[in-house]
């Protein structure tokens, strides 16, 4: 018996224990969990029950409506948070067949979330724990105070993992462009060489070399940049961070290292009996922000660009109505797009589209999902490839994707691939491949990450596919596709905006110091299922922006949101204050310009990096601000450390786990912001949230004398 | 106002806010736990209540007829289960004057110990959460079941922390030798050139250059393997593991690459919504037990001991009692002791004695504590340094230890140093002093970690130490030391058992082969405050060993234990088996052979790796039992990580935050063994677990036919 056999029964018990295997769930009764598991496949489906939603032109009406009438708590929950109108009927057919997912799994969560654990009072690091402080307690077993505790809570939990994830990230898609270099028949394209020598020039190589043997080059650059220790200057935030800022981060002693090392030693300080000053562990925090920003996020945009093309402003559609019966559907969900391409290029030839016919299918789409699917919307790569067919959703409506009962392929590659896909996988029929082996679901199907053999991998991707639409019609399942798309301009970036106003951002820093534009929101990140959000919080908070005509940015789940309540529409100029709706008449664009996906946000940065730059002010200086009002994740906590280092304010909704600590608040609140680092705020409040937007924005705007 | 200033100043309100500034502890009313903080720094220390212990041999009867009496239960909790002598009567001073304290504080954590978070059932990583899995419940809100929860807590909260720690400590040493070698003049030497050749030479490094040039190469050898990508095989591994363990490890796909890299694989795998396949979480823990290893663990102990000198077995003296009220004490703590060895150099001169006789002391004298100091009393180096004066005790002790009033300075690296110390000091009169800038306490000083300048920082520490005297003296300060001290022998690894034995493992064989010793148990790690913990079940667990005829080695604050109940004193052979009795007496060695501190665990996996060896087995077919009767911490889950992927039974105790999934318990206590890793027991209670080892051994040896 081989480990992978051991290990493969092992993981299936672990996947069917809550279903088939009687014996197991027999095991499990002590555990006191098993009676509801036994249910989680549910009960038959039925498509017929299903409250419809009206067009998207009556659903865009009612989304209006709705968030005026402010009741998005607890009351109707989860029908009154979800605006998304193919999610809201899916949602149904998901509860009435009793299966488990993600909205009611929140509900059944409630009330009992531990006062602890949201204030960040709770430690299970050693074994003399787990402690919780309180009056009675107001220190842990060590001795750790609830200021350490919530500091170190922050770091391991969130910090350290985000940050790891971002810089991965980047890492893999470096490995890819070495790829590309060395054996240019994998499939991968250096589709946009300029950017290549662009930045290796910045990077100090030698940019006149035959490009396969720059994309090594640059490659390994950056991949010894990531593994670079601590103690060495990171060579990327030498070569890619604005002047000024590099100036303040050695003063304050953030300027890091390789992120791999500075990720360690950031988790060696979370040791039991290690560090206990909660205030360091918040500045090392920035310093982590500093690294997933230029080993993360903003070179990853980099290398995925001159691997799959810069953005295009383009016009696009999302939801799940692009989704056809007689067509076979590959999923491609994540945040890496690396196999997703190769597998677009192949799907979009004679002969794949050949291969589905010939399996009595109309041919064979791709679709993005998550952030995966927002990268590969505005990727110019993607735009013309016929085999594509445009973005499913946010991370909150897999489940319900997959109820569809005709997604036959859904391949992933990163987060956000929710936990209970193999439960739903095998209810309607749908086949699981994980691209990368940092992703394993229980059950499914995982392909070694080769960047050299993606051709080959992708064929055997679109095969598996093909077998999966054969059985789906084979069985002649019941499917439903919900009928709504929305109408989307996508392709958004510093590159391309720039190219779109002439070559420069000037007439852009026009309309902002005239006041036509009072400044930018970015709104990123996820969305939660929780009260009052749901995508509704960001959906209200954009509304009240545009209103008070400050031009948005999206990117990630975000977008999703944007695209679906139909705010990426140029159409949408007509909600915006007067002066925002006239630019954006006259430029023929959206108050809302999709970034793409969270990880996009070093795009963001970098097209505020430029603006900073032509107004020759520091990065703080500008009227800017971060939102992520519905953040989710460790990422996300990440991407704001980052915002915090480059000097902006971050808001962000739901309320993060350090309410425990003083320090804590008010160091992230208030001393970062003196030491000319950005900081955080915290509101749950719609419309309290827009007025610290506009009031933060005309502070900066009277700074910079505009 | 710099960042140091408001930093500085934000960790004082941190440090004070418990007690002196009113203004903020106020503000924390609402937070419900001001009320006994303002009663930390608790009332006037008496010294006079003390019961005090009797002389050594009448503690000695005691403790065993103590522990025969198995309450060490709730019941007359904390001094039932302290054994310690010096720390039963200091515990008394703290307790009496109403300061926090490790064993009150536990005590105060119960019996409110949340039962979620003991069975790994709580999540705290996403904004969705606070997630916990019940009957009600059984999937948190993104769709995480009882497993994926437990398996992914273990890894980011215990498993990734662990190695990083490990790694970086490895790390740090490879800095020290790099700068001894560059800088010569830096205070660093080059103590067993000989081990620096051969390990050189077995890395693939010409060790036939200069030795200096040949520091800096292993060195650098050392660290740009740490920091190699987590997809390039391991050069430390390959050039040190035993080659059935590599071939093994290969197969099983846990081969791991640079260990930093790693880590943060890790990390991102436990990102929300990604990978939630609870085995592959375990699989990947065992591959960064490889790591923690060769890159960790073994690694340093070698670089260590190029440093400070192999071990020699010596008499050295443990306790309390080792303190002078009129000299200069110095404690240094914590597990890398680098700087301090320099210390000790420099103390040992006539001219810092003279400054010392200069300030009114007698003279100034360097005690280790913790793991640090188990690591300086072995090292050959430390042996005849006239200011080093002994051992002081385990993590537990720190704050008794402080309570004394005698402790000038504290200097400290690493763990295990506790949160509370900054109080403690304040109270006593004594500075505290950092060593590297990655532990931090709350308004403490920090050097930075410079090896280049390590006799000019030493001198510095010694300069405070110095002054802190002259203020005790000045102020006049009441103090109290413990008479207890006592007797150990010390000094045992691989290579000093080797040359005792003659030059070769053959004797040790021997007997191991003809059932005089029936096999060996590493008892290691730390020690709780648990109930029935607190070194007692370290000390019954190992006295009933060797009635059993098996030979123990310690390492950790387990020695400690060894040390004040005399298990290390030759005389202890009388405790023993008859067979092992006789072995012991033959050679004058006791049964319980403290290799050091718990880093230390990579001398111990040597000695192993040689006797399998020299017997031509695999390590898994050795009669030997890894034991850890009272884990505290993070490293501790990373080393039982390290045996598994040995082969090795690893016996814990406490219960380890995973029994809410039967699919994680049954991998790692059972699945694991049968891939030819080892697997972990838990068990509590003291005579089952000697039981348990007992059996293990009698089964390998007829598994090896002796």
């Amino acid at each position: 018996m081989s480990i992978k056999d051991i290990f493969s029964s092992f993981t299936k018990s672990a996947e069917t224990m809550r279903g088939d295997d009687k014996t197991f769930a027999a095991d499990l009764t002590n555990k006191d969990f098993n009676d509801p598991a036994v249910h989680e496949h549910g009960s038959p489906v039925d498509y017929q029950k299903i409250e419809k939603s009206p067009d998207m032109e009556k659903v865009h009406q009612w989304q209006r409506d709705h968030i005026k009438k402010d009741d998005q708590s607890k009351e109707g929950y989860p029908l009154n948070v979800i605006i998304d109108p193919a999610m809201r009927e899916m949602y149904q057919v998901v509860h009435n067949a009793e299966m488990t997912n993600v909205f009611d799994r929140f509900a059944q969560q409630q009330p009992t979330q531990c006062k602890f654990c949201i204030e960040g009072l709770s430690c299970q690091l050693c074994a003399n724990g787990p402690c919780r402080i309180s009056k009675k307690a107001p220190r842990g077993t060590c001795g750790v105070d609830a200021h350490t505790m919530v500091a170190r809570n922050f770091m391991y939990r969130h910090v350290t993992i985000g940050t790891a994830a971002n810089i991965f990230h980047c890492h893999q898609a470096a490995r890819t462009l070495k790829a590309a270099g060395e054996h240019p028949q994998s499939g991968l394209k250096i589709r946009d060489a300029e950017k290549l020598k662009k930045y290796a020039d910045m990077a100090g190589l030698d940019a006149n070399q035959p490009i396969e043997k720059l994309a090594v080059d640059f490659a390994d650059w950056v991949m010894n940049d990531i593994h670079a220790p601590f103690h060495v200057e990171s060579k990327t935030v030498e070569a890619f961070a604005p002047a000024r800022r590099k100036e303040l981060w050695r003063k304050l002693g953030i300027f890091p290292g390789g992120g791999y090392s500075e990720v360690a030693y950031a988790q060696t300080q979370c040791m039991t009996n290690f560090t206990s000053d909660p205030v360091e562990f918040l500045v090392r925090g920035v310093r982590l922000g500093v690294a997933n920003e230029y080993q993360g996020l903003f070179m990853l945009n980099i290398l995925q660009e001159i691997l799959m093309g810069t953005q295009a402003i383009t016009k696009k559609q999302q939801n799940m109505g692009l989704l056809k019966e007689n067509k076979v559907n590959v999923i491609t969900n994540g945040h890496m797009p690396l196999l997703a391409h190769v597998a677009i290029d192949l799907a979009s030839s004679e002969e794949w589209q050949q291969k589905a016919k010939d399996a009595g299918a109309e041919g064979i789409q791709i679709l993005g999902h998550v952030c995966e699917g927002q990268q590969l919307i505005n990727y110019e790569g993607t735009h013309n490839q016929s085999a594509y067919a445009g973005q499913e959703g946010e991370w909150l409506s897999q489940e319900y994707l997959l109820a569809t009962g005709v997604v036959d392929l859904f391949m992933f590659d990163y987060n956000c691939t929710v936990p209970t896909m193999p439960l739903f996988a095998k209810k309607f029929g749908t086949k699981l491949l994980s691209t990368h082996p940092v992703i394993k679901l229980q059950g499914t199907d995982t392909l070694d990450f080769v960047p050299e053999k993606m051709q080959e991998q992708a064929a055997k991707a679109l095969d598996m596919a093909i077998e999966s639409f054969k059985n789906r019609k084979a069985e002649g399942r019941e499917t439903y596709i919900p009928p709504h798309v929305s109408d989307c301009m996508v392709g958004f970036s510093t590159e391309s905006i720039k190219n779109a106003l002439g070559g420069s951002f000037k007439p852009l820093i026009d309309q902002i110091a005239n006041g036509n534009i009072r400044g930018v929101a970015t709104i990123v990140g996820c969305t939660t299922a929780r009260y009052g959000q749901g995508g509704s919080n960001i959906f209200k908070i954009t509304k009240g922006l545009i209103e008070n005509n400050i031009l948005v940015l999206s990117g990630g789940c975000t977008s999703s949101v944007m695209e679906y309540t139909g705010l990426t529409d140029p159409k949408a100029a007509e909600e915006c204050g007067d002066t925002l709706k006239a630019v954006c008449q006259q430029l023929g664009i959206p108050p809302v310009l999709t970034y793409g996906a969270c990880v996009d946000i070093g795009k963001m940065t970098q097209t505020a990096m430029e603006l900073a730059d032509a107004l020759d002010v520091d990065t703080n200086k500008l009227p800017l601000v971060i939102g992520a009002p519905e953040y989710l994740e460790q990422k996300a906590v990440a991407d704001a450390c980052t915002a915090v280092a480059l000097g902006w304010l971050v808001h962000v909704a739901p309320v993060p786990s350090i309410t425990g600590s003083e320090v804590v608040v008010k160091t992230l609140t208030e001393t970062t912001e003196t030491l000319g680092l950005g900081k955080v705020v915290v509101e749950m409040d719609a419309e309290k949230t827009v007025q610290i937007y506009v009031d933060h924005i005309e502070q900066k705007r009277k700074e910079l004398g505009i």
